[in-house]
């Protein structure tokens, strides 16, 4: 076993420097990790799924970005070195890392396997962009487009021998997201499910929702999207412009998850929810374009929620879920070269469905 | 037993011509409903509560008034006349009428007991304003600001012979408008809820979730209304434009009722809910002022839904559940002479805290 005696380790890794005039692109850089705790694990990273978060924190477009960022949350990896008292991994290990790595693991949140809402006033620690807290004491953590990864053990996901390694890495991250409220919401076998938007998060939403047992609907702006969707698995597919098509759906769905990552009309999917349903939407982290008119929502009962990845154990539960459902999700793999040609696709809708960088390249 | 032959029975009643140009006031007027069939009786109307829809409908602020429009459906009354078919009452009956008065009774929502979602094109035959149909073939029905009414025994409720009928009526419609959603939203021992808006709506739910046995916070614009909350039984009281008050409460509640009946921003109340809470809004048939933000929405995992009244045989559990714990509804009783001075008050909110009309005082 590797020890480690320096307070920190050397890092390299892919981010940006926080120079955002004249549309800055990710650089190779060199930076330092505290070296693992006791109950931390290093990681040597092996491929790092390329989540749209990446390209709203690095263009901080939340207004919270930390800089240097380097992103990455669905990260594959081996474990290279174990603190003492690890118990539940071992070097060598195949895991994996979502969006967070630590919490306090003692407010109710934690304690009832939410950590992604843990109390705290920084909340977790997230896996980049550390945490962020009003006072100026949150520090930076960066993330999984790197040659290494420290996360506390108890962040650490098992990645089942039968999941391809080379595939898994989006299950961490648009998995878990698209899991975790299927879940919570209580979509069951014979539910009718529409999927809107078939991107990263969607393609894995139609999967899991069609794996549960639910008869799937998949809607998508784009036309060139229905074959793919339907391979997929999905059901039936909606053109969301044709009008003719959105209205033979009016009051069908029990459910409808919604992954459109940029501010939309949530209307128009208003009234495809029948009696008592529910539209949860996970990929917007800002303000819907109208305001909801409650005469569609009270008149139907009808719920419009949202939803944040999933704790840890879920996203264990997930990996699970896609090893026994044989679920993969469809990646175009990279060389970390080639990240900033991946985000102006990523800009113009152009992959299938989640690009995965192969962090060898990086050597 | 008196005997119908007729086909069509006179009653009269205060409504709106349609003449709207000038601020139309409720006159006296003469009309005819057609007589019970089999399954109807006849109700002798003793008690008309006076709710907030029916100054929008008056008022056409929904588009769809059909005029003559004689409001009111939260109705006491005797029964006088009972069809032959006619099993669950019988004359002299003290019983109640909501909001409907018929559905079709075979589509899957009256199946499951939600008549107010009828299936039927036209939806259920609502007490008055009748069944709105686009193609024009709908017809009108007159509420219960008359001396009588016709009414499917199916939609005719039992009065609890300990609640007193006087106090009764606004069970019919802000009871279980408030009921509903609480029943529905899972609230429970020990939940800490908060109602918004402390009017006809809102007393109710404070008074129903506290018998539920939930922790009841009331939110209220006014800082006069603090006291009668706390004499509803509130635990506390929130005045909404105290922001220090406000904050105080962020991330606190497992569930909120909204009873404000005219568009208001949900922002402020949002941050109010705690993880996975939910707010749901049943005063309002409009859009809200402003959109949703997902990410407020998202980062705990919360919902805003909206209701509808309730169906039938929820509606009869609500008049039971006020009968088993004492809750009546708090009136003032008024003469059907003075509705349009209470109109006018209830526009100003100056209304402890629904007007029920003595309808003897239309002899």
């Amino acid at each position: 076993m590797e020890t480690l005696t320096s307070e920190k380790i050397a890092a390299k890794g892919y981010g940006a420097s926080g120079n955002l005039i004249g549309g800055e692109t990710l650089k190779l850089m060199e930076f330092e990790r505290d070296a693992p705790k006791d109950n931390e694990v290093l990681i040597e990273v092996l491929y790092c799924g390329v989540c749209h978060s990446d390209l709203h924190q690095v263009a901080n477009d939340w207004k919270n970005t930390l800089y240097p960022c380097v992103p990455g949350h669905e990260v594959i990896g081996h474990i290279t070195y174990a603190g003492s008292a690890v118990t539940k991994f071992k070097v060598g290990d195949t895991v994996g890392v979502g969006c967070m790595i630590n919490s306090c693991k003692s407010c109710s949140a934690c304690h009832e396997g939410e950590e992604q809402f843990c109390e705290r006033p920084q909340g977790p620690t997230m896996t980049y962009n550390g945490y962020f807290v009003a006072d100026g004491s949150g520090y930076n953590t960066f993330g999984g487009y790197s040659n290494n990864l420290v996360v506390r053990e108890d962040f650490v996901l098992n990645i089942p021998q039968t999941l391809d390694a080379s595939k898994a890495a989006p299950i961490l991250c648009a998995g878990i997201t698209t899991y975790s409220p299927l879940k919570h919401w209580n979509v069951k076998v014979g539910d009718k499910v529409a999927v809107v938007g078939i991107g990263g998060l969607g393609h894995m939403g139609v999967m899991i929702a069609k794996a549960m047992g639910a008869e799937v609907t998949a809607i998508t702006t784009k036309e060139e999207k229905r074959d793919v969707a339907l391979q997929l698995g999905a059901d039936n597919v909606i053109i969301s412009e044709n009008e003719e098509e959105m209205k033979q759906y009016e009051k069908y769905f029990n459910f409808i998850l919604v992954t459109i990552p940029d501010p939309f009309d949530v209307t128009p999917y208003i009234s495809l929810m029948r009696r008592r349903g529910s539209l949860v939407t996970v990929g917007l982290l800002a303000p819907y374009k109208e305001p909801l008119n409650n005469m569609e929502i009270a008149s139907q009962a009808r719920s419009v929620g949202g939803s944040l990845i999933g704790g840890i154990a879920e996203t264990q539960e997930v990996l699970d879920f896609c090893a026994e459902h044989n679920i993969l999700p469809h990646v175009e793999m990279i060389n970390i070269e080639e990240i900033n040609d991946a985000y102006e696709k990523m800009q113009d809708e152009d992959v299938r469905f989640r690009y995965v960088i192969d962090m060898q390249s990086l050597k």
